[in-house]
């Protein structure tokens, strides 16, 4: 994927996104993505039992319904809110449909915001006209700030790929997972493509892309009722389509996509100083590297080493040491960057702890573990934990 | 158990605690404890894959031998100190064993401080001898101060309970989880009790107890390398004995010593300010109470709100969701104190909130989260996430 600097834009698709009122601060809170034509559609949705009205509607209508728009809202997560937050979010997509004449099972929705309290519907419906009024091909940068919450920037990256002798685009936008007063912060991507391609294929590598992009993001290791990644394939009837084998370019594209945009999430976490990269080598399988990197990348302990710039591996082996599976996690080989201070379990002593102390005062680095117990690898992201993120997470509701 | 107030002892055991220079600060960092008879003795040792080598000599010598004395060091927890770590210990402990003319085997041993170094051995050799010159029956409180590392005051706690018409005593020393420069700190405890008990149902009543006291705490989520929790009984040849139809007193007995000096250990935790008893109740079975209250007591995201004393339901609901089990998250009772907050789900309104704030303010307080699908429940006791527990955990180790 070549990243585009310029205006980003993906053809076929348009977006919005304006201030409605919803947010006390008058901040922009209402986005808008609209598909020209019918598009292929496919979503991954939070692992929570508990999931917000938007989330539940969403996943019903993608069953039965090609997408071909999405309602978006910050300011109230319309979560724990019961049968009225469905009703609340089935008026609210239904008014947006009759105003894009299109069937109103195509239009999705996503909130993000404070648990428990209704969304201020009237507010949103009058809100709506403006809204579609704003809809532009470079309306993605818009509709990244609408969907903000506790983001310090708006995410909003746009690719180019080339497939079957073509060039295509990949467009995303998102907004970061932390939480802070007055928001329950959900983390939400949305993605758009001129790459024509079939559902089912589309849904398969939008899982995939998801386990190594915002699946393998930890800030707080807690999953969000509210948490969506969307993905729109608006080039199903493009002339000269592509054919399934061209669908390998796609999956890089849409993987690199997600994946430069989970790293400015966690980039901008709340209070987070750090971007560390945990990378689990040499394990015996995906899913035992999957868990010896969470469960590092989540430690409290290691992640406030990492704020406190100590090579501090007693902890990290400590961490490998609460992972089931076949490896020896008292033999691993520890790295931050390319500073080896442990080899088969054993400190290499003082002077790498002190040039690897020189790598963690980087803003973003790697620390590999190499568990020298097969070929599987996973690469997880992490902030460390800050006293800020602390005195953040800490405030009132008021 | 009735708490007894002056100087804990329990008949038939000496402990000692001195310094040996373990420690470059010169605290009490060596500790001895003894029973004059040999004692069953039953421990719990830390599930961390990584095992300290005292902790895999003490696995290893009660398997076959009787224990009848455990040494104990802060300042080095001889963890990833490989043959060498393993070696020390045994030599540590057969000086010990000669010095009391008692069988090596029958001498346990226990470390706790920083991973990846070697203790100083010859430093401790010659600190045996005063060490033995030490023990007395009033020795405990000296034994609870040499065992401290990240402990602002030294745990020792002392009861009487009846049983079959006869009075005895358990007593208990203990150090806490949190981990600080420039310590791994290990959560250690021992209790002795002059209760006669054979060995089987002595493991099966520790097991049970340390369930729901030691393994119902948590600082960080982490399991150590070293943790240990020992009980000897020094009763076994009491002239006119117990039964086994009495080890229900003795069982409720240690219970209520481990909740106490787990509660000393949470309360003690590196930065908390508040000690937090989640309790689950309304649960389908236990080990769906158990991960519940685990879920909810272990969320950075819970543990900060209650650090800002801000009663953050949607918090609670959003760990709940997280937990699999034949219950509905989203149909939750949460109350903080007396003061419900939460009922069937949806939220009792900002007065309520405001009441539940005050309890909040509390040093101690409980949270309860009613399920409202069985009769099952389980308490865990938690600490909150503050700014200074970061402060702490992210200084370095040098």
């Amino acid at each position: 994927m070549n990243i585009i600097s310029d205006e980003p834009a993906c053809p076929g698709f348009r977006a919005a996104g304006i201030a409605a009122g919803i947010k006390k601060t008058g901040q922009p809170d209402l986005a808008l993505i609209v598909a020209d034509n019918r598009a292929a559609g496919a979503a991954v949705f939070t692992e929570n039992r508990v999931k917000a009205a938007p989330v539940l509607l969403s996943m019903d209508r993608l069953r039965t319904a090609v997408p071909q728009a999405v309602l978006i809202n910050s300011g109230g997560a319309n979560a724990c809110t019961g049968d009225e937050g469905i009703r609340d979010a089935r008026l609210l997509t239904g008014s947006v449909a009759g105003r894009l004449g299109i069937p109103e099972e195509s239009v999705l929705a996503a909130s993000t915001g404070v648990i428990g309290q209704r969304l201020p519907v009237d507010r949103i419906e009058s809100a709506l006209g403006p809204l579609v009024d704003d809809l532009s091909a470079d309306g993605f940068p818009r509709a990244a700030r609408a969907i903000m919450t506790t983001d310090t920037h708006p995410k909003c990256i746009a690719g180019s790929f080339s497939a079957g002798g073509r060039d295509y685009r990949v467009l995303g936008i998102a907004k970061g997972a932390g939480m802070i007063f007055p928001h329950l912060a959900t983390m939400l991507a949305f993605a758009v493509t001129d790459f024509p391609i079939a559902v089912q294929p589309l849904e398969e590598i939008l899982r995939d892309a998801v386990s190594r992009s915002f699946n393998a993001i930890t800030v707080d290791g807690d999953m969000r009722t509210n948490d969506m990644v969307l993905v729109l394939s608006g080039g199903t009837d493009r002339p000269g389509g592509n054919t399934a084998s061209h669908n390998g370019s796609f999956r890089e594209a849409l993987t690199e996509l997600c994946i430069a945009l989970a790293r400015s999430i966690v980039r901008d976490a709340e209070g987070a100083t750090k971007l560390v990269v945990v990378t689990v080598a040499g394990a015996p399988d995906e899913v035992t590297a999957r868990r010896a990197a969470f469960q590092v990348a989540n430690s409290p302990l290691v992640k406030t080493a990492f704020f406190g710039e100590d090579p501090n591996w007693g902890r990290i082996i400590g961490a490998l040491g609460c992972v089931a599976g076949p490896f020896d996690p008292s033999r691993a080989d520890i790295r931050f960057g390319d500073v080896t201070v442990v080899s088969g379990g054993i400190g290499c002593g003082a002077d790498r702890e002190a040039l690897a102390r020189e790598v963690m005062k980087q803003r973003e680095y790697t620390v590999t573990l190499d568990l020298g117990a097969g070929r599987s690898s996973f690469t997880a992201y992490t902030s460390d934990l800050s006293v800020d993120y602390v005195k953040i997470n800490a405030d009132y509701r008021s």
